[in-house]
């Protein structure tokens, strides 16, 4: 690791600061407002009992996810994709991958015939807005899954979470390998890497993109080592925030 | 007025409890957390140097706004428009109402050629959200057109707001007429009416809907008396909120 | 009232010609087309027996109302919404306004498990187009009923129709209260209200709106005082339209 | 010629009654009203001074057509296409059909850069409304042409049209050949077809189909012939129309 | 005829070289890749056991066709129509006549309650690609009604093909009838047109559209004596890739 | 590795056969039709001089791509994204993927004010169409560059190509870390892998997702191994099937 400052002072190794209000929502089963520096993400977990038709009768639960952007999120205001008509191609990407992330985690047997919808907007955006949502839908998917086991939806001796689930950013950035990019490092990074890490340290999803030139198998590594210490972190910030035993009846 | 007692105890012509987090967001030029009771709106205005086409050449400026509700804002999680493709009927109504009512109180020639797009995003609905959006979205244009000012896009000496404006409901409820319904009491309305009123207590828009019985002008009457008067009390909330200028430069 | 000239000619509280062609389409179970002024209106009802699934067993009707305007409706062509592949705000506000109205004089429980869909095209449009279409969808609601009556689908003793409803526009133009404006008014007016009134003279929706200056109270009850006189004699109209009772057997 | 009696007792090789009410709209620079039975079609032809961009500087003109029904044009009500959010297969076509029927009467260069819409909106459907759609869109052609020749668009002396066009169904129906089908004869024809004639007697578009057996080269003959004759009716109702000349005056 | 030279020298009622690559696909029931010249279309037929819901009890089958083209199929590249996010006007007129086409010689009582959905996608196009879909289409109907045969979802004695169907375009260039015409030809025409002709020589369709100057009857005649002509070299095509019955089991 | 039989025979670190037909197409700049064992992509090069308005002005050229599949390339057939009116999550998450991948290897300053549009449709589909379709398109790419040089829109002595790219899938199935998986082994792999990687060794893509459990370090080292590995022989094959220069002069 090199001595570059970072534009907010951190070391190449360090998180920005995180904080997770849990219960911030009065409706949703779950919930959690998220902070990663700047990024602040907005995730609820709807619970439902049953499952979409073409699953019914298999004694198995779902667990899916959906991603937006408000509008004013961004610095420049982007148009609201309810108005275009359409979800943009890095919404739906994005999306999909909280759903993979978090089905990694939950043991569908176990959650039985039960729907999860977990809602993921962000309502400002300083980079690191997918590992942010991922990291507090975790503690939103707790808190609904505790729901449905008080009321009786789930069996008393289930568990149908089979670990904790979070995720980070890594890049390189100036040629050096950086923890948990902000905007303005992300932008201009030569490669980007999300990794999504579960409590016992196994990886859940691996997406390193080139987006200048191409990187070898050194730096792959350098990347890996960087997100697997962050996750680490983020798992004790979900433990923390999880703590606290009696928010979870929020409804 | 009687004694019946409100669902959260309030007498009739009392507000819910009214907060402004003004400046709430890092990236717009103006922006507000409006919250009444439980209803919370993030309200953001987004500042563009220059019109639209069609404006282009006549020295004037636009002013317009979009609601939206975030899927778990509500008791049972709505379908988001953006992947339904389509905008709703209510979603394009409300949209359209909080835009003529903040345009009601901009001079557009002392605006000049600028324009503001307002984001009213739902966090959090308990009846009252268009309300609430419209008394928010006024202190985020508030603080965008000082950005405008203060970047050199207005002139220094011009004075875009003519008014001030702010929007409260009124209804009857078991046959007494009441102010600024909670959703438990909205959904059981005969008549709910929506009014917009000037700080100078003009009003922009009044629209009552008979949901079960028809109305007499005597109960029109009445629901004007109670609105006017919440009217009054929501433009010093405004005022106070608008008062600590030194939040103005957020960005 | 003073004694500024209108378009027309015609003084501050009159009516354009009104004229009501019941039975005009051999397919529809009801239907009128009509005129106020130039604005000329199709209006169709359609009966089917049975409702929409979200209601089924709970022996109540169902109406709704949808609004178009034909292309070449107006001055300048506008394009098909059809073909812009959505329906803008301003048609899902009318048409939802439309169907309240109606609403607001059936009884759903008399009605029975029918639905009725009303369905208002505008053929030529020159202001108050949505009150037109509101007063001609009274007219094809009626015979619509009497249909489903004739055809057993409504028992013979059951009354679904508890009042009648029509609806003006009224509004102030170069300072004037003025009722059933005409585009020319229409583009213009400082203020602007459409009225919804029953047969017994009670309010079913009044939505005012000011296009340039706030309105003060006074004003406000100025317009409906107009608005009030306006419905009497469209209801007038309707009366007449449905007294001759041969023409309900158009099919 | 079989003496099989038709549903409406006319003969095999028989129009309906047709009438056409030129300048029925007050708004579009030419209109037509065109009724075949009870088949109605509103024909609106708008000028526009300029082509599309694609077609800029070449010095010619261009014509478009649109058609669409009514939602209760029917016996049953169809939902509306800008409510399903697109245009049907079957509209798209007849549409198509309609602007090449009126293109081939029309010389592009004479027309110089001007566009004219023709909109054919179905009223009432009865069978044969994309053949009254064509037949009324000349009329309202007309009418609009000489509209831009009067208002300085189209040169004193060019003639853009080079020659009229009708257009009528024909069919096999119990084995016998027929002209102009009403809609309980269209929906059981073996053979269907729709002919599209000049007024000198050619053709622009043969469109047979077989809904049920395939027909032979006998039958095709036959049908044509049925078609060239009833083209030539439809022809002189044209003309009768536009005969009164101060009816295109009426913008 | 005369001598005139058509761009690839062949004489005026030759068609250009046919391929039929029966069985192209591995996942189809049937399939084929015919070429056309340098048009080549793939058609694939996925036989479903079952009809769609508004089918039902009623003991017939349903088939059904959608037409496409390659995005580069054509010599400048088109927009995808999944991304404009509607099909044109012309996709869904040609994927109409390729089923009507193709119902026209299958008994739908011996087909049974069993779906053919027809796929045909162009991969290169020059001129004459939805006859040559029809031609095609054919082949592979062929195909997977066998399969359905063999799995038993077909009666081993039913006929559900009644009779063979083949298409070609026909059209007068530079005033002389044409069979078969490429995209340089196609583009030129003063009359194109299209016919769809059975086994027994029957007409299925003939849909003939004057492009340039309307056509006479003795035109009409010349081009449908063409299109029979063609039709029976088609035919024998379809019958020799046919003949190898081994591959037919291709799944 | 482990000496489990997989489904065709393989051993677990040996591609399916591969073969390039270069110039497939007559009508794009470059085109390959690639096949991996039963997958078979279509990829075509558009090539347009000129870039989007957004990128104007800036002397850099733009690479895009789009990818999607047949209705019936899969053994049961999906419905078409035109008809359903948008495109899914995986289509455009896949179209994204190809289109990085390209522009990793190309240098847009040298390409110049150059659009290449890649389209890559999969015909038929057994596992791996993304990276067949990145290893296909890669070779249309360079057809279609070579004829924008000989056309005079790139520059002589520009070497817009700056290395080639190839893409496979590894995975874990029963355990084992295996290259290149077909559809069978792709539904039931534990952890699924694809790996972009240029001529030169190095990554452009990473995306590593566990289907089933989460993987550890060791895994992913395997798997990239083995993918790194299956990229030197995908490059070979370009090699060959580029050698050929002959056929690049495809138009």
């Amino acid at each position: 690791m090199t001595d570059t400052l970072r534009p907010d002072g951190r070391t190449a190794n360090q998180l920005r600061p995180v904080t997770i209000e849990r219960g911030w929502s009065d409706q949703a089963e779950g919930s959690a407002l998220i902070s990663c520096g700047r990024t602040r993400v907005l995730c609820t977990a709807s619970f439902t009992n049953g499952v979409p038709r073409w699953m019914m009768g298999q004694g198995k639960g779902w667990v899916t996810a959906e991603y937006a952007m408000l509008p004013r999120s961004t610095n420049d205001r982007m148009a609201r994709e309810s108005i275009k008509g359409k979800v943009g191609g890095r919404t739906h990407e994005i999306s999909r991958l909280i759903g993979r992330s978090l089905r990694a985690v939950v043991d569908m047997k176990a959650l039985g015939e039960n729907t999860l919808v977990i809602d993921c907007d962000v309502l400002q955006a300083d980079g690191g807005t997918r590992t942010a949502a991922i990291t507090g839908a975790y503690v939103a998917l707790v808190d609904a899954i505790e729901w449905g086991r008080t009321h009786g939806f789930i069996a008393k001796k289930a568990t149908p979470l089979i670990d904790s689930v979070a995720a980070v950013s890594v890049g390189i950035v100036d040629g050096e390998p950086r923890l948990d990019l902000e905007y303005r490092e992300d932008s201009r990074a030569e490669t980007d890497m999300n990794v999504v890490v579960t409590g016992r340290g196994l990886f859940v999803e691996v997406q390193g993109t080139a987006e200048g030139a191409p990187f070898d198998r050194n730096e792959l590594n350098n990347l890996l080592d960087l997100a697997l210490a962050g996750a680490v972190d983020l798992t004790e910030f979900q433990r923390a925030a999880l703590a606290n035993t009696a928010e979870s009846e929020s409804r």
